[in-house]
């Protein structure tokens, strides 16, 4: 077996050995190379290692799965890379909330039709002035 | 004058000087010092000049100020960082869009009710079996 095998995807694209401590090997693994060369594009390399190493192990995963959607995002979109989903979610949200107001504008009329009907059901036949 | 004087927040974090054609200037001013070293921590001066390159000039200020909102996210939470945002969003949406549902299985149970008021206002009356 030679000293490159086994090697993870950061050490496999970076050319080097992959030591038995290496921070990033348990996120990205040797199977999935464009993971690591997604983030390493937008993050570098040794940013990368230095966030996760920043961070309890137990949250590290999250944080690469995060840090990979995010380059991901800024690959495909490079001038609003993940932001642009957050533009379109609060649009949507804005949106939502205007057809939560229709409706609710709706219902509150409805109601006050509602009771007009109940206390009188008939006013307006009488109450016409023209 | 210096040479260091007039130099960008970038050329200033780097200690290094600014350049007439520095392509970092326009989008990193001296006056906002922490917006580059907040880029600068998550991306790299390299990385962020590299991708603002690549882009036309008309929209590299865009670019940079996700890049500034990306960066500050992750500073602020390092796990998550801006995909937090796209989460609780989309959260939003979900309990949005379950409201949405409830008012308009209220509004078809409304308009059932009218409907039968409407054909026979007084159906109940007759039609009680007890």
């Amino acid at each position: 077996m030679s000293k490159w095998s086994g090697r993870c995807a950061a050490c496999k694209y970076l050319r080097r050995k992959c030591p038995q401590d290496c921070v990033l090997a348990p996120y990205f693994p040797s199977n999935d190379p464009h993971r690591f060369s997604a983030v390493h594009k937008i993050f570098g390399a040794s940013n990368i290692a230095k966030m996760l190493q920043q961070l309890p192990e137990h949250v590290r995963m999250e944080a690469a799965d995060c840090m990979a959607i995010e380059a991901y995002c800024r690959i495909e979109d490079p001038v609003y890379g993940c932001v642009s989903f957050i533009d379109q979610l609060q649009q949507q949200i804005i949106e939502a909330q205007s057809l939560t107001n229709q409706i609710n504008a709706q219902i509150a009329f409805y109601n006050a039709h509602n009771n007009q009907l109940t206390i009188d059901p008939f006013s307006s036949s009488f109450d016409q002035t023209d």
